[in-house]
């Protein structure tokens, strides 16, 4: 089992100095073409892509948060914490789908 | 600290019912719209938005990962597994930007 922690730390060490680098706007970008690169996986029905699609989103997502100084796992835990933030329940009961 | 899979778990636990309910396209769209929100935070540089919305994006790729039937943390150990997958090496050593 690997933390969320430990994930982002692992990006950190693989990845910082070029994401330093490359800065918050391009990382950005780097972000939504690798949420394109999935939403074509799906297209494709690829299976095994779709999985190193999720890979790669999940891993830029972390490049960027490192960048911005966010810890992803302090901010899901302060927002998602076993509870949904808008109807405090557990299922979710919100209505909107 | 909360492992990948963990979080994936608490997310289905919350939202599966629903998420299944409105399926992988229209989960899609509300990825994309989250990470569009996380783009206007960053414009706006407010950092607790930031935050959020790092969370949001986090929380609905966990809930497309359910849909889709992806182990969010297995595919990320898969792919980068404290080597970066492309030069094998920690620090990432390859030469692209």
């Amino acid at each position: 089992m690997v933390s969320i922690h430990e994930f982002q730390k692992m990006m950190r060490t693989l990845y910082f100095t070029r994401d330093r680098k490359r800065g918050q706007k391009s990382t950005l970008s780097w972000l939504k073409s690798e949420i394109e690169e999935l939403s074509e996986a799906f297209k494709l029905g690829d299976l095994k892509a779709i999985e190193e699609e999720f890979a790669d989103v999940f891993a830029w997502l972390a490049s960027l948060a490192n960048i911005a100084r966010v810890d992803l796992e302090e901010a899901v835990l302060k927002k998602y914490n076993y509870l949904c933030p808008k109807c405090n329940s557990s299922p979710c009961k919100c209505t909107f789908q």
